[in-house]
């Protein structure tokens, strides 16, 4: 019975997701203009149990129990969403994926796998995927270390209840080497336009990779860069303090956001009419589409997110923006429509969807 | 005394032409969707007085006297203003070829040449252009038929005044052989987006060379087709009656017009979406855009003018977009402007005044 109560809210909070707030996309934070999002994301094991990839069936059951218990007793998560990956729908995994909520590899995985949602997911914990516990936090704007204490405080919790796999030479043990120390990835959303107009992108990207960070495109690893937005990461997770990594990346995104601002007044300085035809052509184009692609749209709202953040567009919000960036993605659309659509119907209904939403 | 007067009025009338009204771009006449305009025009010659290219200064002159002597007795004419060509700076020149009420070529002559301009600029005279007389009438729409009998009125009347080169065996004499005859050159200024879109634009352009009619560009022989627009005149002068060559361009442009409507309807069955989505762009763009050539603006105002020959954009009507597409011409722009600009600073300049224009 307890169950079954489990899955019927969990039925409606899907339904209810296309309606929700969602905390990182509201435009809160600092520098909301330049950065979209702050991320933060441990991965931690049981001991005694394998990795998620080498589990049994009933292992990965006995890590979702352990991780159930272990919510319900958690302040942060007791009202947490739990949904079992078995029982969504094909367009549901996908809208988790659109969402950043999971990885796409995880919804293909079979046996025991489960998402803990909480508030505005602003909180989440993959279970069984690649390890155990992924526990994310993302909040919108430049705030990585605030999301930093929370999901500090959330896996202090956690780990009064769970008996995690650690090394005192190692720290956090992972199924992959590359999260093993502090098990943690930090990383900041942010939106260039500036600097890849002026040219000065690679140059910025190539002083990232030199002080030990990583640069991806929107939707992680091996993504094509979609409306100049980059994802700025730590490379290593071993030998260094969780301070220390947070620290450093929020030092040298802070040289990023100000790299930016200083190519933005240039492009003003220099070529104030384009810059300005550039935004108000790509919020003309959006505003009177009858058929937009996803990627047409992600390039336009590029455009743009840099009038708004410029003050140019004064009807349309950072909020609006962000909201659209998601919702305006293939399942976000389906889930909305309440139906299958093939990608031709998908691109009017998106035109219809952006339009209503930019005329108020 | 008179003569200061005249000038004084002319210059008047230089100044306030950027705002008077139009004839031939106020989308009346029949088809005003897809015809622009009609315009006839003569060729004639005085007689015993050498073409324009071989008369002296004072024969010139003469020419230019009788004319003017004519124009006072003529009851269609004898408000018309007068303009000198000497006394057009470059910009007016300019704007008189934008205004299709001169040719290029005739302005860069020296002499007594002059140009004699009626009510809304529905008829003119230019004097001792090619030919001495080259009498034209302009109006909106397809109406070539009512185009000739205003013009073919005016020309009887002034045949009363003056005397023509005329021989019986070849009609009306004039410079080049190939006016010679009737003298009479009557062509239909045609929009055609459907039948480029659908690509049987060639085939149908074929055909009217075939049936001995010319296709030329916007701005006539040797210009390139701007915004889908074609100019379809008469070849021959000679052999054929006047009402015959009226005819047989109203038969053919008929044919053509209902060529256009079937490719319209064929878009709307086959491509809705598609051809909704290039018109509203296209009207997002330029009722946004900051900086804009005259060349993007027509090939825009194409789409924009199919939507609203659709019905699809009820806020715009065919006379705003036929004057829009003469008004932001260089030359409209500048003497709107008061003063010279460069092209970049036209661009702007441009795309603020389409903006105004189109937020009403």
């Amino acid at each position: 019975m307890a169950e079954k109560e489990v899955t019927g809210g969990a039925r409606h909070f899907l339904q209810m997701m296309i309606q929700s707030p969602v905390g990182w996309l509201d435009g809160t934070g600092e520098y909301p203009g330049i950065v979209i999002s702050s991320r933060v994301r441990l991965a931690r094991n049981l001991k005694g149990i394998p990795f998620s990839h080498r589990a049994s069936r009933e292992q990965l059951e006995e890590v979702q129990l352990q991780l159930r218990n272990a919510q319900g007793e958690n302040k942060f998560l007791k009202n947490a969403i739990f949904l079992d990956t078995s029982e969504l729908t094909d367009i549901d995994k996908q809208f988790m994926v659109e969402r950043n909520l999971v990885s796409p590899d995880f919804l293909e995985k079979k046996g025991a796998r489960g998402l803990l949602v909480g508030e505005k997911e602003i909180v989440s914990i993959m279970i069984n995927e690649e390890d155990h516990v992924r526990l994310q936090g993302l909040h919108s704007g430049f705030q990585p270390k605030d999301v930093w204490r929370i999901i500090d405080r959330i896996d202090d919790e956690l780990s009064g209840s769970l008996e995690y796999a650690f090394s005192d030479e190692f720290g956090y043990l992972t199924a992959c080497p590359t999260n093993t120390g502090t098990g943690l990835r930090a990383s900041i959303l942010i939106h260039l336009p500036a600097l890849v107009l002026t040219q000065e992108i690679d140059k910025v990207l190539r002083g990232i990779t030199q002080v030990g960070l990583a640069v991806r495109g929107f939707y992680g690893e091996g993504t094509a860069v979609l409306g100049n937005l980059f994802q700025i990461s730590n490379q290593t997770t071993l030998g260094q303090s969780e301070e220390d990594i947070i620290n450093s990346l929020e030092r040298v995104t802070k040289q990023i956001i100000e790299f930016e601002q200083n190519a933005r007044k240039t492009l003003l300085k220099d070529a104030q009419p384009q810059i300005e035809d550039k935004i108000w052509r790509a919020y003309g184009i959006v505003k009177n589409a009858r058929v937009l692609t996803s990627q047409e749209f992600m390039n336009l709202s590029s455009a743009i997110r840099l009038g708004v953040a410029m003050g140019m567009i004064p009807d349309v919000t950072v909020q609006t923006i962000n909201q659209l960036m998601i919702e305006t993605q293939p399942s976000h659309l389906q889930k909305r429509a309440g139906k299958k659509m093939e990608p031709a119907e998908r691109d009017i209904y998106r035109a219809d969807f952006v339009r209503k939403i930019l005329s108020g």
